[in-house]
């Protein structure tokens, strides 16, 4: 396990090197940890590399941008890139090495192939943004052939994502284990997001509306109310805050479709902070 | 290597003991080649298997009669399954392991992934068959995480199918070989497939007509004949024997599109012989 004293992180482009590199520690008995990100590293990132730096020998971070998972309508152009400062919290978190590879690599000439989850990535996201999670599965699928750690660690702040990922590691077989780690929040609640970074100050204070939406549920939850109830909660929240409602759903945790009586179920929440589109969710625990 | 003498293969069922036996296989050193097939097996998958044997320390070949790869309308029911037969040919061929999993474990409950390949799997058999690429794409994809030998062997008779595979392992960075093997024929020509078990004694006779047309495709090609007549050449013998044509097409041997002036290409047609389809394919040198 690395500290935070470490030295500063190797960043390798070259998958071959990478994949190379990772079968290495593995042979040499190191269990890997990875954790894939699109950079614009914040206090959320810094507590996944620091899970598997606990949980794992070395910790190896992917940074990339990929553009399948963009829309064409969406943010891929000015997505933050920070790779300078990104590299300076890995080595204060525990990476050893980042891996950054370039696009060509990620999808050679006459790229066709693409991983797509029916089901659980149907919905919510899904529905808002055709074609986002085929774009996350496709590049996901990829970095673990490129990068074969032993586990991957995954924030709970993108929960459908974590389904989508589980759900075709489970279907393709795929040798690594998921882990997901709980969101990290600012102090007034909101779920750490490198999309934040596009709120003005107006927006950020509004941008509070979801995590007070996701506690007022909470509480309706467990007071034993309907789960029309506890969505509107998430939806009276939202208003408040004049932020437009993409959806707000009480969901199975694993499946996303209606949850049985007496589990657990999540919270899912969606809206617009200006033209910020922010998530966030809060697992509700089983109830009489 | 195995010889012809060596003991009746191992039949395993359960993915994880299935993988964990490659792996270590390949610990040890040993280069382990891998034939998936759907049973029924015949010369041309022995022969498969023979070149695996000649390449690898062990071979495994896989039987499954995959679902997904099936149309609603197709002969998955009546699909030949021979596995005592075709047990006691792998023991000859050289085979180590044979692998035969349930649907379940390649299908388990909730499964909702496939993987898609696009441009190189629409046409031909990807037109005629919807959605047959994408299970073939799903279940190799699968196939190679619970598998992972060093190298693929597959037959050239099915030449789409070398191309979408090929692709995919490509984009997704899969680390295993692939490697082609030659079709293997019939005495008068006709290329081995378990789907000829289907035909009557005359539609047999008939079945001919597919390897006489790519014979006639390829004399014209010599002579320098436009791609326009080479595939003519191909239609009028299937013709001749009363063979509806799917398709009689010659094309570049890895995008499958028009072939470039003086470069390689493939013939690939299909046809209809009673209720059977039959496929096959030739390589066409370059040509000045």
């Amino acid at each position: 396990m690395n500290t935070p004293s470490s030295p500063a992180p190797l960043v390798v482009a070259e998958p071959r090197l990478m994949r190379d590199t990772i079968l290495a520690a593995r042979r040499a008995g190191r269990r890997v940890g990875f954790v894939p990100t699109m950079g614009a590293l914040h206090a959320g990132h810094a507590s996944l590399v620091e899970r598997a730096a606990v949980e794992c020998d070395d910790v190896v971070v992917s940074i990339f941008v990929n553009p399948k998972q963009f829309g064409p309508r969406e943010d891929l152009a000015r997505y933050p890139r920070t790779l300078p400062a990104d590299v300076a919290l890995l080595g204060a978190s525990g990476a050893r090495w980042v891996f950054v590879p370039e696009a060509a690599t990620a999808y050679p000439a006459g790229h066709a192939t693409s991983v797509v989850v029916a089901a659980p990535a149907a919905d919510f996201e899904g529905a808002i943004r055709p074609g986002h999670f085929a774009g996350v599965a496709t590049v996901v699928c990829w970095l673990f052939n490129v990068v074969p750690a032993d586990a991957a660690y995954f924030g709970a702040k993108d929960w459908q994502q974590t389904v989508v990922v589980r759900r075709m590691v489970a279907d393709l077989a795929i040798p690594i284990a998921i882990e997901v780690c709980p969101t990290v929040r600012e102090p007034d609640g909101l779920a750490m997001s490198s999309r934040n970074a596009y709120l003005s100050p107006d927006e950020r204070r509004r941008a509070v509306a979801l995590h007070e939406g996701l506690e007022s549920a909470a509480r309706h939850w467990q007071a034993g109310d309907d789960v029309a109830l506890v969505e509107e909660a998430i939806r009276a929240a939202l208003r408040a805050h004049d932020v437009p409602v993409d959806y707000a759903r009480v969901v199975d945790p694993q499946s996303l479709v209606p949850p049985r009586p007496g589990a657990a179920a999540v919270a899912l929440v969606a809206g617009r902070v200006g033209t910020t589109r922010l998530l966030d969710n809060l697992l509700l625990p089983p109830r009489p």
